[in-house]
């Protein structure tokens, strides 16, 4: 079983309109709400791939409810700490001439962030034991300490299994030196760890190493179009998307997140993971999560055709 | 009492960003979510008036909860029918720069529209037996037959009290076939009921004319800035108010249906209501809400102060 956690759950509601125009008041021909977070889209993945997952994270609210509820009717198992007085709502609006347009919630602060903090740590280490890995994916709710994702590897290290980690800011900066993450940063994530831009593959391959260098385990930065690179102990690899494919790029990260989670629990030696199959993997799996109009959905057909056409090639690290 | 109907009511949430940008990810840096839909807001301008006031419609599932708590929370009183499976949102995006933009959830259908229609009317005539005056607005949510504002009419009218109605389209056009109601249309929805173009005050007095002759028992058309125009059965009087208002004008209408309902139902002789006096409150009113930044909400120092400033014609009927 694979433990997916969402600090800052989201109802994700989309709206469609012909075109988004700034003062004007628009009637909404299309509505849908569904579950999100960027840990509740890996666990969606992992359970379409068929991996067995258990979404936790902080939630709370009507809206909590809502979002637990939806999880179970999708067949996802869900174990979420009850410390949220609601859970946030993000809003995109799909327009038809195709922009994409995001309004972000924040996020609603916890009562007690310490305990609630405390008490997602807990279920997590009661999780652990019974998982092959851990992912801790997205923002985390105003007020709570930005370390906990950092603790949470640390929960992930002493039950034995593999972290990853796709967060962003000071909670990633807290991450690299926990030690033992597997990190999944952007490249706008990685330049602002970096402090410096990170446009080409040498600027990505200098960024990763300098994280390494600073604590983390390995190190896979997604690269959109480019695809990815992952810094390791065993090697670095960039693995490519044999064309660029046209859709909706939200949701690609957490899909590879997911093929990396996956790849990794089924590791047979936890020391040597082959990391040239997991990185085919993790663009082919994103690459299909493109396809999707929403975030947390994956093409399966398109997945295992484009595993034979990513193009996979070893870098000598610099 | 005063009974205020919405038939599809919302979950009202207003963003505040920045500028909105089409095709950019917006971090709302404010949130806030109110009960909304036309009645009640003209509901909570009754309350914040000393005005008895028990708001009903449909409502239902778990934003029809929160929608109703809230209310109870504002001192309200609340007695929704629950028969839809949830109720809409509508989002409202403030930018820094002045701009608001709209976006309009239509509604959920009722699982059996016919029986929510019936058990509201049955819910009317009960609550019309103690009331002063009965208002329905806004929209309908999708499924719900479209004559069931004239239906209300009909039961205001069978227990003695008015019956405001500030509805729009086809339900419109049915309630002034209906006869006994006071309609509040504004420029664009009497223009769409017309079939022609309402632009100065004389094709004002035109179409609600030909609107009075179709059954409407008065028409009190709301003209923004240019204040409002009320033809009677005793006459025709057009009130103004004493400048421009700057401001949101969105609830400006519903507080004027309050100022027409309180006044009506506070008439002394039900066939001669002092309607120079109606107009002045109902013009003083609605520019007190074009101060209040939601709609919902009036500035009752400014609603006295502008009392004595509206200025009130009465107009000879062509």
């Amino acid at each position: 079983m694979i433990m997916t956690v969402t600090l800052n759950p989201a109802v994700d509601v989309t709206y469609r309109v012909p075109t988004l125009r700034p003062g004007d008041v628009h009637r909404i021909t299309g509505v849908e709400r569904r579950p999100g977070g960027k840990g509740v889209n890996v666990a969606r993945v992992l359970h379409a791939l068929g991996v067995e997952v258990v979404a936790t994270g902080l939630s709370g609210g009507p809206t909590g409810a809502w979002l637990e509820a939806e999880l179970d009717r999708y067949g996802v198992t869900s174990s979420f700490v009850p410390a949220l007085p609601e859970v946030r709502t993000t809003v995109t609006v799909h327009a038809d001439d195709g922009t994409t347009t995001s309004l972000w919630e924040p996020g609603h602060p916890p009562a007690d962030p310490a305990g609630a903090a405390n008490a997602l740590l807990e279920r997590c280490r009661r999780l652990a034991a019974g998982a092959s890995a851990l992912v801790v994916s997205g923002s985390l709710p105003p007020g709570v300490d930005q370390v906990l994702p950092a603790r949470l590897v640390a929960v992930a290290e002493r039950a034995g299994i593999p972290a990853i980690v796709d967060v962003d800011g000071e909670p990633l900066r807290l991450a690299v030196q926990a030690g033992h993450a597997v990190l999944m940063p952007n490249r706008d994530e990685l330049a602002r760890l970096d402090g410096a831009p990170v446009g080409g593959i040498d600027e990505v391959l200098a960024a990763t190493g300098r994280l390494c260098e600073r604590g983390a385990q390995a190190v896979i930065a997604t690269l959109g179009a480019d695809g990815l690179l992952a810094r390791t102990p065993l090697g670095v690899w960039l693995a490519r998307p044999p064309a660029p494919v046209p859709g909706n790029p939200t949701g690609a990260g957490d899909a590879a997140a997911a093929a990396v989670a996956a790849a990794l629990s089924a590791t047979a030696d936890p020391a040597r993971p082959d990391w040239a199959l997991i990185v085919r993997e993790a663009v082919a799996l994103s690459a299909s999560a493109v396809c999707r109009p929403v975030a947390g959905e994956v093409d399966l057909p398109s997945y295992r055709a484009w595993r034979d056409l990513v193009t996979v090639e070893r870098l000598e690290p610099q």
